[in-house]
């Protein structure tokens, strides 16, 4: 047998022993395309395995994640930090071999995957962050950045929505360093894709502006590998391979949907261990495998050997470009407090505005920041100044991702993933559930990005119902990792954003479309997340207002009316909720006594988690329905938050909690 | 000056005034496509203003929802119950003319848009729906289903991934009576569409499976009106219409970005008027174009006396069809309560088997259910078993929808609003992230239709945290309108399923991958929302503890254990929040006393909303955090819910509380 062939076998099966001892895995496609990842890290993928976040490395995206088990006995057989012993603890807990790619857990994983069509999207953020630091970085007679981005995808990525939208972006900034392998095998996990999926898919790729290609037999390494590089030869287009394999290749369910989500079994595996010509014991690759692999593996030691080349001769020729290419790769905000107490304005701003401001002080200082719009950015504001756009030059800042929210925030997890740079995109805040599957994501990745939502509130008021956000708060708030921002004044943005940049993963600031009224607060105060904005009247507290954004002010108008009645009142803004949980409970005591019953909230969203605070006797106001077409003021009416109606509604129920309290006393 | 024209130009300047007249509004569009709208009122649809709900009637959806103004307009100007008071009220609180079309709100709107590519999305669903209808109830001498869905779309729905979705699967079922109408002008919000989406849109459409046409000049009826009647002749495509215009043609700002989203102001409406040669006053047709107007709308007479007809033809000679159809539109699930009631299992089963069962017997009774996965239906057995695929024969009753959540949630938005269906959807839970939009808006238009959320936790186990939900339960809960259940057995899912199709709206039903303990339950219990599982072992209450789920059991264990330490708990189950709130102070108090401090939660997800119930002096036990891969119980374990741990920390809770009630009476 063909050497290539014999060791494409010993790891397909490697992968379905890994699967049988889990009991559970996809071996469809782990027997399928099995070829295609041999022939990316036998032949292409210059990469330093023991050495795998090497900024100048090749990226390799596996987009069908449920191929996690060939990606990883790949990874294991071309020399990454994965053990036989990792291998088989495939899907279990505490192991760096989960059910799904998860980037920095398993080496070599260069993006999490498993929701399908995200992985590719975000694919085409590395290949943009590739042409980004390129022109940043590259010169005449140096070439830095000029590695390739490779997606493996199916059927499923290539259906999803979001794969669209970033593979017209790709192809609409012709970024030729990208190479997207289709493992076509036309079934899906239900079916044959006949009657599902009956679009000419090249026809389709090729309007997309991708250069197709096709390879007929997916077993055949040598065409496959020809395919690949003539891919790499094309200039001005992003390649798309079109690869035709066979789901569960060599097993009695080989072309059925059955080979896709399900154990083998035993006696399909004996079957395949025939059908394949291997004959070692499980999780065993063989001693002629394993040699040729540690001769395979030899490629990498010139791969690392250049790199390092490449980095000592730039470092010693272009030193100030260097430094900050460190400093950026490092993610070091040198003098970002300072930087961010800059930010100043003169008169009263809405949300968006005083972030737009903060946003160019800080790309006025930063580098790394790239920021952009899903074509929006007139609106929210995300916009370097004086500075054009990625789409014309690759040297830019901003970044017009076209309207494409799904497709941007995955794109921008893709950029964050790369290196060097640091995304900023932004939308409408109601439109945040267009890209939720990302922002989750992007949380789970712990990569540094920041999503920019603005006209956060029904006070986007013409526009109607479908227009105004109300859940999105609480449900972006329940996001793990999401550090979530809604701020009242400029310095709230700015701490905003300097605990974003500082932050090791994905955050979200939420901005008015509506002048704020700006009130003083101190940067100590606000980086706690929550703080007094202005304390009751009298030491003995009848309540605490909390208020986040727009709503503060509000609430500092309501303090008035119940303090005119007699009762004191304290106004607390809540920035960040994350923030706050973090401090010390005595702190949070501090704030918001913990055995105080008449706890109020006001925010324009959903009331859904504020009953944390307000407990079982306050009361959270909010807006538990959709909004309404009309004047921003006419809206909040509608809903009751006005300054009248609350101060009323709070000083009842300080009355009944009062009255209460004396019951109490009275048994 | 031709008098098609004139009334246009009538009707661009009407909308342009309400535009003004709110200070608020997109001209650009409303000026650019009036031609095509015209060319559909004047001359193609068949509709009855005056019935504007009538089921035989042509479907046009407004995808491109900004352009409201001129669709509105239009309406008034074609006989709908749109006054010219009402377009003076467009954008104000309490018109019905809002910002966006809504559905219902709106004389003469068949689908509530705004938020891109769902509304071009819904019309898919109508455009499947009538296919669906026309095989169920058509008959060889008497044709009662054959009307033509409509969507005019532009730049920003072809960008959005949904749009690609839905279109992809239009294509592929040959939907010939989708006939779609791109208004191409090359600009967005932000700018100019080069450097955005140069992909080649009709080589995209074609490979999409459409067939594809083009109007040179958008502004020529007669050229549109062509492309109409040649697209209704294709009998085994749907079309596209790629119709070139100017966006804001006639104004000083026609062709720019500018004449997007902005009020034109007093200057640019004056030059506006001139060049259209429009001299009549703000909000006044003139006579000519009224009395034209009068005359066109005669067309609408004759649809009417047609539709009439048929129906009642259809009533004379199929009036078991015709007793059907109508129940089937009128949504009369006659003998709900004694068909699910039926439903039986003689084994444990998972929450989406006893789904699927349930499913089955609906089906059986009631055909006007379809119901369908996004390439999951083995999984989370949505499937009306011993039924064909509409795929393959529209007479069918399942969908395969393709691995496109949102472009299936959206169409089955579109499949309810079409009437005489009702459609069940499915995905994995964690996967309601991709279609959170369509959810929205489907809860936003009140049509009855369901989505099947299974595999609800991190209960999926090896999949890994990429395939587990943790915050969409609190994400869906959040959502206006939208009914979530969450059952723990085989009577609460009976339960859920009858509340959803009794419910004049959107429901999800969140349904475990793995095994249920079947607790009985009684139905008149279920339908409250929340009551007791199991009570207290004596009367004095020390704690209760709320499940949803797979956690009923999990606290019955947890029950046990507490109860064992001597104290007495009561255990409640809560399938649906929202049917609990609805329910009276005093039953709530009765399930839930209110002044109990030890309430806790148990529910394997954020505990986000929880805090409602437990207040400050209970606890919320979930998954604050992204999930494991790894075997259930381990990841379980991982998280403390187990019933050892939780019954220990319940304890300590218990122990606290009544500690801190006893300080205060020594005080």
């Amino acid at each position: 047998m063909d050497k290539d062939l014999e060791n494409i076998n010993a790891i397909r099966i490697l992968a379905v022993d890994m699967i049988e001892n889990a009991k559970s895995g996809h071996p469809g496609i782990a027997l399928g395309c099995a070829p295609i990842l041999y022939t990316l890290f036998a032949k292409h993928l210059n990469v330093v395995p023991d050495d795998d976040k090497n900024i100048l490395r090749d990226r390799f995206v596996m987009s069908a994640g449920h191929g996690s088990s060939i990606l990883y006995a790949m990874l294991h057989a071309f020399g990454y930090k994965i053990t036989m012993d990792d291998l088989k603890q495939f899907r279990h807990i505490g192991s760096k071999t989960p059910g799904h790619p998860e980037v920095d857990l398993v080496p070599g994983v260069d993006a999490t995957t498993g929701p399908l069509g995200q992985g590719v999207s975000m694919a085409v953020g590395m290949a943009m962050a590739e042409r980004m630091m390129a022109s940043r970085y590259n010169k005449p007679d140096l070439t830095l950045f000029n590695n390739y981005t490779y997606a493996l995808v199916g059927e499923g990525c290539l259906m999803e929505g979001v794969s669209y939208e970033s593979l017209a972006l790709a192809g609409t900034l012709k970024l030729n360093k990208l190479i997207v392998l289709y493992d076509c095998n036309n079934v899906t996990l239900d079916s044959t894709i006949s009657g599902v999926m009956d679009q000419d898919i090249i026809m389709y790729m090729t309007s997309l502006g991708f250069n197709c290609l096709e390879v007929k037999d997916g077993n055949d390494i040598n065409e496959i590998n020809n395919a690949i590089i003539k891919a790499k030869t094309c200039k001005d287009k992003p390649s798309f391979i079109k690869i035709n394999t066979h789901i569960g290749f060599g097993s009695p369910l080989q072309d059925s949907n059955k080979a896709h989500g399900s154990v083998l079994g035993e006696d399909n595996c004996r079957i395949l261990r025939e059908n394949l010509g291997v004959k070692t014991q499980p999780f065993d690759l063989g001693k002629d495998v394993s040699r040729d692999l540690i001769f395979l593996r030899k490629r990498f030691e010139s791969v690392k050997a250049d790199f390092k080349e490449r980095l000592k001769t730039y470092s010693k020729y272009y030193p100030g470009d260097y430094k900050l290419l460190m400093s950026c790769v490092d993610n070091d905000f040198d003098g970002l407090h300072e930087t961010i107490k800059t930010v100043s304005m003169d008169k009263e701003l809405s949300g968006r505005e005083i972030g737009g401001l903060a946003l160019n002080v800080l790309c006025n200082k930063y580098p790394s920041i790239v920021c952009g719009a899903a074509d929006l950015s007139g609106s929210t504001k995300v916009k370097f100044n004086n500075n054009g756009f990625i789409n014309e030059n690759f040297a830019n800042r901003n970044i017009k991702f076209g309207v494409r929210e799904f497709g941007m925030n995955a794109i921008c997890n893709g950029i964050a993933l790369y290196g060097g740079l640091v995304p900023i995109d932004s939308t409408f805040m109601v439109f945040s559930d267009y890209m939720k599957p990302a922002l989750r994501l992007g949380a789970m990745m712990h990569k540094k990005s920041i999503t920019i939502l603005t006209h956060d509130s029904i006070a986007v008021g013409e526009d109607g119902a479908t227009h105004e956000p109300c859940e999105q708060l609480w449900s972006l708030r329940a996001i793990p990792n999401l550090n979530v921002f809604r701020p009242a004044n400029l310095v709230e943005t700015c701490v905003a954003y300097e605990s974003a940049l500082k932050y090791n993963g994905k955050s979200v600031i939420i901005l008015s479309r509506q002048k704020l009224s700006n009130f003083s607060s101190n940067y100590t105060d606000v980086i706690k997340g929550g703080y007094i904005v202005k304390d009751g009247q009298k030491r003995q507290l009848n309540g605490v207002i909390l208020a986040t954004g727009s709503e503060v002010s509000l609430a500092l108008e309501v303090q008035k009316l119940v303090e005119n009645r007699g009762y004191s009142i304290r106004v607390v803004s809540m920035p960040s909720l994350e923030i706050f949980e973090q401090q010390s409970s005595k702190y949070k005591n501090s704030i918001i006594p913990r055995d105080l019953k008449s706890i109020f909230t006001i925010e324009a969203g959903s009331t859904s988690g504020w009953y944390r605070y307000s407990g079982k006797y306050g009361k959270c106001f909010g807006v538990d329905d959709f909004g309404y077409s009309g004047k921003s003021e006419d809206v909040y009416r509608k809903f009751g938050l006005t300054p009248e109606n609350l101060a009323k509604e709070i000083v009842q129920t300080i009355r009944n909690n009062r009255d209460k309290m004396l019951t109490l006393l009275d048994e």
